[in-house]
């Protein structure tokens, strides 16, 4: 590895990135003001809902963003851009307009989460970075929510860093984690850096390093004034649980005996059968902590069994999204600068019906019937409409167009902030503590049929008529087009 | 964000560590000698070895290994430890001695791929970090290597930078690929650092900025020499491929039309007929480049189905491991310093057979036919064991101890290398394409049957007779002790 003082993000881009700038700037076409739209198409988990997370880390790289000297020299010697294009790259600052979700609102299918507008060029470079990080945080932060969701009294620990996908990924995915509802980390540095709470007591390696479970008990006691004792080392019922009550006996007030954890074996019957056995020794409140390869589906059935747990560690099953580890987020052109200044809006065909992209630069809402307070779905419109406006807005289906409504009584609550204006930042990001909230105010509007973590209802995530007829009309233009230039070959 | 000048990676562990090492610095045993393997259990992808990866970034964590002031001062207010303890952190530095794998070694299920021997509470706070980097890389080198045995002469290059899980993942990520069999990547900022071979062309948006295929090359092919088109924005056979075969034509030794890609669609088909458009227009030269959620799955099946593929880009499936995302390798202590100095060595038990550890400082040896040039096994004895001394060496099942054979003309090749000693790094890292070099040596040695990528044979990792009886020992050991403890509590 080559170390370089003047390291920079602006080369975490795809190299396809930086050649269609050079081909803009050749053509002079580069700062044409563009939009796109970041969104993913499905969501993840098959849940009913994803909790948007990234936008503090998409704002690092914001404020940052520039080549360096050694960028340039790579970009220079190695892939040989000429001089102008590189004194073009090298004075590049984002410049542009960012309207995006706050972390923890809840995002949907087709419903654009981060929305950029600047010159083409640097639009284009910033792909990579927004996307590599909105996917990640995004995915952890709503995976974390379909646990907290079966948990629900319980508390929920990140236990993750081991199996986590290189550094970053624990550290900005146990933050994540506790936005989605995590109520602490075992990853220290997630600590220092984000505040979030921290646990952890003992690893089997410590009875292993006094050969003795009694022992090494007592050792962390007399370390330690909240003890969680570690007890399937050799045997969970016969040795370890036994162990703990005795050391906790022993040392009376001197500890508070917080916990036992079990790391393996049949969680269900341990986790009882260790309830009845510190019950029988006084000890009511101490808590029972589970951590062996949990998830919300494990999660669930062992409280179906009647599993005795206070304490849910997730690491692995958590921090990697195993069950899907990538959320396929995209980030589309939907609307570009023409020759005389107007804007021109763009789409992207696709034989599969659901890749086509909706064109033009938009707003989205969600649309809260001021009765009942819950959400009758999302609402996505051209930029210059106004939905709050309207007396009954008229709500449809953008495939099955036959399923529609009316709502009336509604606030039209705009799903986005403005981060960046003009490449000046505008927005600050709220305390971990207040995303967190901010993920429970979001869930109450939504109603439970949503919400179900196995095959909930689909959430309506509509398109504005003017937005629907705009998309539907560039969808022809472009068959036409397509059509008349094979004809024009066939001839 | 908290932001700190001096933020480092010693708190990238898990609390329970730290909290480990008070317990020991308070009873003064944080200076005991101790011996922890660094292994995982079971192979993944059902792939017949993995290829071990993550030692360059492992050096660099340990290089700077140290808690900055930043670390003291939250671990002081926010986790509540005394002065003296900080002091004994803030003083720590890595002191110990690490044996590894070279990176592009083949590992396989309880084979040590790492040992650390050095002061017990300094080796505990690495595990995580340890963990966290090998589990990932290891996948990934391994996962790309799956990939590269399928593709077998064809080029393969990662593309997935904006589908792996946060920053470090996409460069850690491709630099892994390379390792394991890639040619190229994407990500610009791991072809600086790692100098891997960059590529890469333009994407949909470039058409769709331009909103015509044959514009938008054009102005590609303006200011590149080397084209390859992507011809799947509208319609493949209808627009895309005719357009570029166009353009290709009107500007001749211009440019080198060096390639279509594909990245939608139906695959094997559409590569078919372009592949008839190009030869037919006399393009015999240009290649084909698929790119569309591709595995080694996928390419498999393309392949049985005749797809005219030349080049294949892999995103998602293989930066996050897509059907695997998590390796899972442990870090377990074998052997600890007891009162006297003289080292002892430990067991995890586990109700689980497979999960008890293999106790006691140890080397790895690769059983090297030297008939054949074919390995007989893979071959863990004690440290002061010397395999290459004995004139027909056993080997044996470490669990269907029946299954044995004799060993006659063999080398015992040593499968780590010292990489610190004594605190002092004592290795320098190859460069990558030695590293990648390396990975196809020691394929070499494997007979076909444990490379196939479904179903392939168990390769033996056998125990020496001394290690195995010192393992057995052991176990039985424990289970009188935790017998003699349950039966006194019975009392």
């Amino acid at each position: 590895m080559r170390r370089y003082a003047d390291d920079s993000l602006a080369l975490h881009t795809d190299l396809y990135q930086i050649n269609m700038a050079k081909a803009y700037w050749d053509d002079g076409v580069h700062n044409r003001n563009a939009v796109f739209d970041l969104f993913f198409r499905k969501l993840p988990f098959g849940n009913g809902y994803a909790v948007f997370a990234g936008l503090e880390r998409i704002i690092q790289y914001l404020e940052g963003f520039g080549f360096s000297e050694s960028d340039i020299e790579y970009l220079r010697e190695e892939v040989g851009y000429e001089e102008e294009f590189l004194h073009f790259l090298k004075d590049m600052r984002f410049t542009g307009t960012v309207r995006s979700m706050k972390e923890g609102e809840l995002a949907f299918g087709n419903m654009p989460m981060v929305r950029v507008e600047a010159p083409l060029a640097q639009a284009q470079i910033l792909e990579t970075a927004l996307l590599n990080i909105v996917n990640y945080q995004t995915l952890i932060a709503t995976k974390a929510n379909r646990i907290k969701h079966v948990v629900e009294d319980g508390v929920v620990m990140e236990f993750g860093s081991r199996r986590a996908q290189e550094l970053d990924a624990a550290v900005w995915g146990t933050r994540s984690a506790y936005i989605g509802g995590f109520d602490a980390t075992s990853n220290v540095r997630a600590g220092k850096i984000f505040g979030i709470p921290v646990a952890g007591t003992h690893s089997h390696a410590m009875v292993q390093a006094y050969r003795d479970e009694y022992k090494a008990f007592h050792k962390y006691a007399e370390s330690h004034k909240d003890c969680v004792f570690l007890v399937d080392t050799y045997d969970t019922l016969k040795s370890g649980v036994p162990t703990a009550i005795k050391v906790a006996k022993e040392l009376g007030d001197k500890i508070n005996f917080t916990g036992i954890r079990l790391d393996s074996g049949d969680i269900a019957y341990l986790s009882k059968e260790a309830r009845k056995m510190l019950d029988e020794a006084g000890f009511t409140d101490t808590k029972i902590i589970a951590s062996n390869d949990l998830d919300e589906y494990t999660i669930l059935n062992l409280k179906a069994q009647g599993a005795e747990i206070d304490i849910w560690g997730i690491g692995t099953k958590l921090i990697t999204a195993y069950d899907q580890p990538a959320l396929g987020a995209v980030y589309k052109l939907v609307s570009i600068e023409g020759e005389n200044g107007e804007m021109i809006d763009t789409i992207k065909i696709s034989s599969n019906a659901e890749k086509v992209s909706t064109p033009g630069k938009k707003r989205v809402y969600r649309i809260v019937n001021t009765i009942n307070h819950k959400s009758e779905g999302d609402y996505i419109a051209l930029e210059h409409e106004d939905p709050q406006s309207e007396q009954r807005l008229k709500m449809f289906h953008p495939v099955h167009t036959y399923i529609s409504k009316f709502v009336t009584n509604f606030e039209a609550r705009e799903l986005h902030e403005e981060i960046y204006s003009n490449g000046e930042l505008v927005y600050k990001i709220p305390d971990l503590v207040n995303i967190r909230k901010f993920v429970d105010e979001n869930l109450q509007l939504l109603w439970d049929e949503y919400k179900r973590s196995l095959n909930p209802e689909e959430y309506p995530v509509d398109l504005s008529d003017e937005c629907w007829t705009n998309k539907v009309e560039l969808i022809k233009q472009v068959k036409e087009e397509v059509k008349d230039r094979f004809n024009q070959k066939q001839a």
